[in-house]
Order: structure tokens, then C-alpha cells, then sequence
């Protein structure tokens, strides 16, 4: 595996998301207006709906399912890193229904925000920066 | 958005919690006595119980479930701050049984620690204050 | 409980794990290589099979079972030890089929790589150690 450099910890934030917004939209809002260009992100709260993605490995294409209910956002955790120029958030959840019954996927648009809570770490240094890659057609760190 | 001002990272711990004990009062009973006000929690193990909650949106009121059984804690995380004066931990949980299934909600008295390790991360700063908000009837960060 | 000392934060990573390799191996190897005796860990990502655990407390011993699908890593984190002299991470898994539907245990050996990104953080201090407990029979810290 080839050497990391380490980086230093920044900014860390803790702060309440604003209900009825989009959860993944306000994430990169948030980083493009305080330039949070490198870092990692956990959320925690419940949504209004949810919108989640899986990577199909063998065709090479996201596939995305739509969940129109009242859901508890059970574990959300990403990190922050550069694709064209400016700070995006890419993030994991897990959601529960009235059953406490859980699926999981990559975090998408049209995810509403009925109460989140949501915690930043900046890392300071080089900061990663999202490229396509031809084998997998996905935007990732060299 | 408001502006969110960063706080400082302050203190860090890593332990093991005592087995047979209250998972959330004994996180809890920690922040009080190490006086930690702000801050996240991850909390990683296994659960000779657990008693998980679900808030339904339209009735606005939390319905809780009860897991008589040996579990994995296979996640845990949340956040530190205060209430009625004194340091609250609000944490969402994943848990699995014997044979991998999950389910998942907000981590409720009445969940038994059988082998639990902790990491805490004290945030130096101005502690968010939980209040009673009147449209959800939620303690929310203001 | 016990007076816990607090850590202080050392050096934080944020990198891409090589793919094809096994999850597990990856996390154990960074940490020997760069001596990261004490922290935490966090993996998001896409796998291409997975292994995992669940111990059954009644029996005291480990259960495992094997995936053979891809799979999208929705949640993965856990901390950074002493056993044997050497540095070992156990951490718990969420993932999700390409239904979205999530199982969840400890990570085991035989997990591998399709992408994934992984966040280490240092902590700085007396490092916990595994020993082998007798009325668990698991390797647990003091």
C-alpha cells in the first residue's frame, strides 16, 4: 500500500439540519459555504422519506429505491472530499421503518430532513479529489 | 443555513463499559461525572437485551419495542448535550441477532451491556441545549 | 466505573483501501505499518463478498457465515488495539444487498474490496491491550 501522509484535524462542527430540506444537498451546501474541502460527516435523526442507492458491480450503474415514509435515520457516516472543483459528501445509510425493519444503501438526493443532527470533522492538507474511473465508472480517489 | 461557529475537540476516551450495566444510563452516568458536555459517542459490542425506540412522525410520540435476546451492537452512534442542566446522550443503534438480521432505532433505557467499548470525543465549545420544541414535542437543539 | 485517562488525538488518515484485497487484513496492516498502536476506525464502500460474526453468548464461541454477493459496505467502524504485541481492529459491519436489505455483525477475515474508503484516527496514550478473558473466552481489554 503506498505511504499516507496524515492530516491534521480542523474545524469540527455540531448542528441541527433544517426540517423539510434535503439531506445530502444541505451536507454539500454546508461544506461549499464554510469550504470544507477534505473531512468526515456522521448524521443522526429521522426523515420524512429516503432515497437511497446501490453500486450494480457487474453492470457498472447505480440503481436507486425511493422509501415515501416516515423513517429514523440510524446510522448515516461519509466523508467529505473534491469532484469538479468543490466539496462533496459521500455518505452510507441505514434506515428503520415503524417496525424497526432496516435496508441500507449509498445516500442520495430526495432524502427530506425531518430532524437531523449532523457532525463535521475538516481534515487539514491535501484534500481528495474524485476522478472517474475507467474500470469502474465511478468517481474515486487516486 | 445560520452560521454554525466550530468547536474544539477536547477530551478523548476509549474503554470498555461494565457488563450487566445500562447502556445508555452508564454513557450517560459518564458524561456527568467527567463533566462532558458536548460531544459524539460511537459504541461498538454486544447486548444481552435492548430496548429500542421509534418516534411516529404523525402521532408525534415514541413507541419503543423490547429484544429479549443475545444481540450484536453491530452500531452505535450519536451525540452529547444538555437537558434539564445536565449532559444527555442521544444515540441511534443497529442490532443484529443470530443470524445477522438487523433492525434499528434510537437507543432506549432497558438495553443490557454484555461486552461494550466506548469511544467518547469531548467538542469545547458552546454546548447545544436540548428544549422542548412545540411542533414536533421533540428536545431539539435550538 | 473505573477513572477512565483521556487519549489525545494523534495522526488521522483518510485513503482508499486497495481493491481486491481483504477488508480486515487491509485495516491490521496500515495500522502495523504505520504503528497506530490506539484510535478508531471507519469504512464506507462496495465489497465483493463478505465474512462475519456473531458470537453466541450462551455457548461462548464464534459463529460465521460467508456472503458470496456484491454488496454495498453501508456501515463499518471500530477501534484500534493491542493483541499479541501487535496491532489488531475489531470492528462491526452493516451491509446491504442489492435489495437494500441489510444483515450486520463483526468483521471477519474473508471480506473483500470492491472500493472502499477508510478514515483512521490515532489516539495518543497507553494503548489498550487484549487478553483473553476467562468467563468470555473473548480477547477483551482490562
Amino acid at each position: 500500500m503506498a505511504e499516507e501522509k496524515p492530516y491534521l484535524t480542523g474545524r469540527t462542527y455540531l448542528f441541527r439540519l433544517p426540517k423539510g430540506k434535503d439531506l445530502l444537498e444541505e451536507l454539500i451546501d454546508f461544506c461549499h459555504d464554510n469550504q470544507v474541502k477534505c473531512g468526515i460527516v456522521h448524521v443522526t435523526g429521522m426523515l420524512s422519506n429516503a432515497t437511497i442507492g446501490y453500486y450494480n458491480q457487474s453492470a457498472k450503474k447505480f440503481e436507486k429505491s425511493i422509501f415515501e415514509e416516515e423513517l429514523e435515520l440510524v446510522h448515516c457516516s461519509g466523508n467529505i472530499s473534491i469532484q469538479d472543483n468543490r466539496p462533496i459528501v459521500h455518505a452510507s445509510v441505514v434506515i428503520a421503518d415503524n417496525e424497526h425493519n432496516t435496508v441500507g444503501g449509498q445516500l442520495l438526493p430526495g432524502t427530506k430532513i425531518y430532524v437531523c443532527e449532523a457532525y463535521i470533522q475538516e481534515l487539514v492538507g491535501e484534500p481528495k479529489v474524485r476522478r472517474s474511473d475507467k474500470v469502474t465508472k465511478l468517481a474515486l480517489w487516486n
